[in-house]
């Protein structure tokens, strides 16, 4: 893929450029829409795009700009928004044919945030059924055969082959750091109650989570940042201080942070290029890096997860499965079968152990600035199918900690493969600098950390 | 009863008293204990009372006043406190002998509050079996033969005696509002999230609430604001400005209050003198009650609740039950059992019934500033091995609304019966302002309002 043009820009690049009147966001728009244009047709990332429709809120946030007015910290800058999260402009209809042409009269929080920072809503992207497992259409934009991860499917691969600089998402279990992994792009999971979920599709309240997709550090501090917003209609949010997102990823930190790697408990089912690629990502930091092994309860977390993710998609997804059962794919029917068979005391067992999970791990960021794991099980699984295992996730998502994959490294079969960084509760700008710590110091070393 | 000396004396009136040199809290204490020695062998409202230790505390005040300290808005000021909140210098056992002798190494949230203010923590009260059902030693102040209610039975008796002018109790379905009622005392729930639980025993979390005890509505609002503080650790609670409540319930409202007279989904449970008692009331108030049905719906609010509850105690209580299941009662084992067949689907949906309720019974204040309706089915019953029906409870403790009963009826058997009032969630200054109306409007009236 070229790079070169007003939309090979990164998302911070963009909004300076815009601010500063070497481009307009017209542009760029213009830009991305003909990206769109040339590879839309392999890789289905979007589910509702009007080109008009963009190219007008480009044009009044450049008018906006010659008036002299504020134009917001993300002014002008095209977001693909997955589509589970509600916007006045477009349907949204959680990737099933229940909800076809279902239109709200409100954005969701998110959305309604993006535009007050001047972003310009490019379009829905493709999300697998009700942001679970089943597929949608969309394709590994390095790869036609491979999936490109799920359930954020469009929002990472529109990223990916620069449709769009930036993409919101969700994840519940591995939802934007298995797509980014498999499509080579940032993705980034903030604290869980930093992001309100208002106006997005309610899958599991416990577990669900806001992330958002972009190629670089910067760009998914800049969204991340903007995104965040006291929101008291979500009952998980706190008001508490925004953290400078954008501006810690741009920083070194204070001394050259220490990683513990942490295998996870998914690391049996990591394929032996992904165990070779940490092993020298392991060499390559040295001293910075210690092997960390979780006690055994930490094993449980699958099961926990399950149950807690289960239990509330039977309860969350009754209305359309009494409504029409057969538009839902066998998959989520088996998940929403067994949901409807756990217990009360399970399920909150299942929260209380969310907190005795996260206050474990708290101890590890006494010791270390992040954990170092893998994102996936290795690269993007060849067939259109099924969107691959979200295992590497499902700790760091049930504890809600700060999580981010970076496109670090290439497996057996040149696919990306993602580098997962995670941080304490709370500790996102952290996170974000050791981010950019390790991005930098990866790029001045060797130019990707292969396992061939 | 007699009434005179510092015992009788309110908790607003004894703090202006201390503080105003006219009495010391020694004087106090000693008055209280003296009536805990001449009525205790009968109410029998205390778990754990150390004269001495309740007498440091008061000289300790005294010695701060002496000095010129600040001795806080609750300055000497003697508390019971129900034996479910923390103390380091008391047991703390649930009202279980599984319980016995245990000692935590720090106050419940509420507690540490209390101290802060000043007050002078007198000892611990009785309560039913954790909160539950199962009844304690206490009997009724004005009745040996009947039941003090429950489960705040110590805290509602110990208030009533003049063995202190105010208790700390909690209410997961109707545990402070009944026993007030039965008590002849008042009795205030504060709107759901505006106080502390850490440290108090866990019933149920989306249900269990903190209540006070008191001879008047200003003594109540003064206990409730100062143990009303944020605290991160109770999940409930959000930063919010702490309403002037000791103020709020010695203002008059700006307009003659308004009322509407709402049944409650229990009405088919009062007894006729209840009906008849709270038809005379309505004719006092005249044009400023309207009666008020509510949907059908509302009456689900019993089962819902169940659900919710019984299956919080099933979990809640396992460790118990595992230890020791035969020092559990019948009743209790009996709820923990139901509570472990519920589904997390219908908990959840129990969840959701909460929030749907409370936005339901919103639009009453629009057009009242409060709801009025019994606290109770009737008096207090006679006999020892039952606390009585929450029934009137269940919907407002259900919805988190703030309640308060004033003591302005008498039954048939001359026992005292609560006038409830609910106010708007949050609406907590305006339901006291309206109490003391009440208060003042009957009192300037009639003297009490009874049935014969």
């Amino acid at each position: 893929m070229t790079q070169e043009g007003p939309f090979a820009l990164g998302a911070a690049d963009a909004a300076r450029a815009i601010r500063d009147g070497k481009m307009t966001s017209e542009e760029l728009v213009q830009g991305c829409l003909d990206r769109i244009s040339a590879f839309e047709p392999t890789v289905q990332a979007w589910t509702h795009l009007s080109p008009e429709h963009a190219l007008e809120q480009a044009r009044a946030i450049d008018q906006r700009r010659y008036k002299g007015q504020e134009i917001g910290p993300m002014g002008g800058v095209p977001v693909g928004i997955k589509d589970i999260f509600d916007t006045v402009d477009f349907p949204t209809e959680y990737g099933s044919p229940i909800h076809k042409g279902r239109q709200t009269i409100d954005d969701a929080s998110t959305v309604a945030q993006l535009r007050q920072a001047g972003a310009v809503i490019m379009g829905k992207t493709v999300t697998t059924e009700f942001a679970v497992y089943a597929p949608g259409k969309t394709t590994n934009p390095h790869d036609v055969s491979r999936t490109p991860g799920g359930s954020s499917s469009g929002s990472a691969a529109a990223v990916a082959s620069f449709m769009v600089p930036l993409a919101l998402g969700s994840q519940t279990n591995g939802s934007t750091i298995r797509p980014a992994s498999f499509c080579g792009v940032v993705g980034y999971k903030p604290s869980f109650g930093l992001i309100s979920r208002s106006g997005a599709l309610r899958q599991s309240p416990p577990l669900d989570q806001v992330g958002v997709f972009a190629r670089s550090v910067e760009d998914a501090g800049l969204m991340a940042q903007h995104i965040m917003h006291y929101d008291a209609q979500d009952a998980a949010m706190r008001p508490v201080a925004i953290p400078s997102l954008a501006q810690a990823a741009t920083e070194m930190p204070p001394l050259p942070p220490s990683f513990a790697f942490v295998p996870s408990p998914a690391w049996d089912q990591a394929e032996p290029g992904t165990q070779e690629a940490f092993s020298e990502l392991a060499e390559f930091l040295g001293d910075q890096v210690q092997r960390l092994a979780l006690a055994e309860v930490y094993d449980e977390v699958f099961e926990w997860q399950r149950r807690v993710m289960e239990a509330d998609l039977a309860k969350n997804f009754a209305a359309d499965f009494d409504r029409a059962p057969d538009q839902i794919s066998p998959q989520l029917t088996e998940m929403v079968e067994r949901g409807r068979d756990v217990m009360a005391i399970d399920y909150n067992l299942g929260l209380d152990r969310q907190v005795a999970f996260e206050r474990g791990l708290d101890e590890v960021f006494e010791d270390f600035d992040v954990i170092l794991t893998p994102a996936t099980q290795g690269e993007a699984p060849v067939g259109l199918d099924a969107t691959g295992s979200p295992s590497f996730c499902t700790l760091w998502t049930f504890t809600g900690l700060p999580a981010i994959t970076l496109p670090l490294m290439q497996g057996e079969n040149d696919m990306p493969l993602g580098v997962q960084l995670v941080g304490k509760k709370g500790g996102d700008a952290r996170l974000l600098r050791v981010a950019s710590w390790l991005m930098a110091a990866v790029e001045a070393g060797d130019t990707k950390i292969d396992t061939a």
